[in-house]
């Protein structure tokens, strides 16, 4: 999808965010925002968000010489995320039906996002837990219960540290099939990459490979080679977060989009409410 | 105040509302909007917010010789506010105590702003009125009525259009002293002008003057000579809304501000979350 004018608004308090994480400095935050928002009014806006967000912080990192301005969020994402998580299992462990109550818990995780509403606390990820379990959402639970059930290599593509966590929750209910873990190559806003697939401890159980790019979605073109190939192979992907979702919904993969709706532009493109669940299909696959 | 970092993404925001509210045309919005942000990009931070909107819209009438984008909106919210008006008015009627209940009121009529969140609903306006006379509020009630009882002479500084119908609530409980309205000097966002104060009847009852500035806010040195000697010789000045309290909250004079708070940005500064109905008299005053 295209990004729309109603983006430029957020990439720019997501700059800020990035400043106010990089120093402590008032004037170093007004240089950053300066030549970012420079940089954002010549901008090709006909590419999805996240190549916007990718040159975004490509040249955020370029300015201020820091390689990882969220690693300490990610850090604490995580932490939070791990304490969560044996409540969660028993949660699961407790269900009828192991695998939505997997699917639900694993959406909630979405909210640990940096790119839509700034920062999350732990009420908030509360809130996006109690919400999953008992709050309208949008499942299309038979297909998906279909796709996996026929399902022998399964890529799952990640989104965010901490929310990758819940991720492994749904990956738990799913090995039967060979599965693979993808995170960003290497950091990008909050996303995770492969120090937080194993902060998860994902690796005792899946491969975890990286996608090869810095971009907070997946841009196919700017993957590796070896990732591709592993996207080409796999009998399905699950793709979780928005991010991923505004990069991929046009392909013709046998894709299913796991996410949170976090802005009223992706509410107007999917046609549902801000703060909806959904687990979709892609519509051409 | 000074203008914070924070207030950029809301600029941007603005400036698109603005750029939807001028044309339908997609392209025309994308030129309004590189056209701005690169402005902004540029702009002294040091000024109050007000100076920099003033700037921005002023840009923007340039750049699309639209005199008044807000024109229709105006009209709509005039409307909608005298609508509810006679149901207004028996509340305050009916009220143990008309001028707090006017007070209450005219500060939930401050939701009819286009600078802080946008579009504006009558739902919203419904839930800021049971805001307004149901929940926690911050008031300098004592004082309020003290001032009141002892001024002979009241400037009153209005906001925004429909918000000036709300206005007269108050305005109507203040009629022992002399009372003065002032308005925007040309039209701004969706401030009050002349036209909306002839909109909301109050011709019929208090003096009408123009400021003399098409600023959000009271910039002194922006405004009339005129406008300066009635602001001088007021005995009591009451100040509507967030951006007449970020130009005026570091004068010497009797001001109470009347605001409902906005965004995070005026949360901090006041110190109150933001939702908070405020009355509040000009600390260094």
């Amino acid at each position: 999808m295209k990004t729309s004018l109603d983006c430029i608004p957020c990439f720019i308090r997501q700059t800020l965010d990035a400043a106010r994480l990089i120093s402590t400095e008032p004037s170093e935050h007004k240089k950053i925002m300066r030549e970012i928002i420079s940089f954002i009014g010549n901008m090709d806006l006909d590419r999805p968000p996240p190549v916007l967000g990718q040159a975004i912080h490509r040249r955020i990192r370029e300015i201020t010489c820091v390689e990882d301005p969220y690693c300490e969020v990610k850090e604490y994402q995580n932490h939070m995320a791990l304490s969560l998580f044996p409540m969660l299992k028993a949660e699961i462990d407790a269900s009828s039906d192991p695998l939505m109550t997997a699917v639900r818990l694993t959406i909630a995780g979405n909210i640990l996002s940096m790119t839509a509403s700034g920062n999350v606390t732990e009420s908030d990820v509360h809130n996006a837990i109690k919400q999953g379990l008992t709050e309208h959402s949008y499942m299309q639970e038979a297909e998906f219960r279909r796709a996996i059930a026929e399902a022998e290599t399964i890529l799952y593509l990640a989104d965010n540290a901490g929310e990758i966590i819940f991720d492994r929750l749904l990956i738990e209910q799913l090995l039967r099939a060979r599965l693979t873990v993808a995170v960003r190559g290497s950091p990008i806003i909050n996303d995770a990459t492969v120090k937080d697939a194993y902060a998860a401890g994902l690796s005792e159980f899946v491969e975890i490979i990286e996608n090869g790019s810095d971009a907070p979605g997946i841009i196919l073109e700017d993957c590796s080679q070896a990732f591709n190939r592993r996207f080409a192979d796999a009998d399905l992907i699950i793709s979780k977060g928005q991010g991923n979702f505004e990069t991929l919904n046009h392909g013709q993969r046998n894709i299913f989009f796991l996410f949170k709706v976090k802005c009223p532009v992706i509410a107007t493109h999917v046609g549902m409410p801000v703060g909806t669940h959904i687990l979709r299909q892609q519509s051409s696959g």
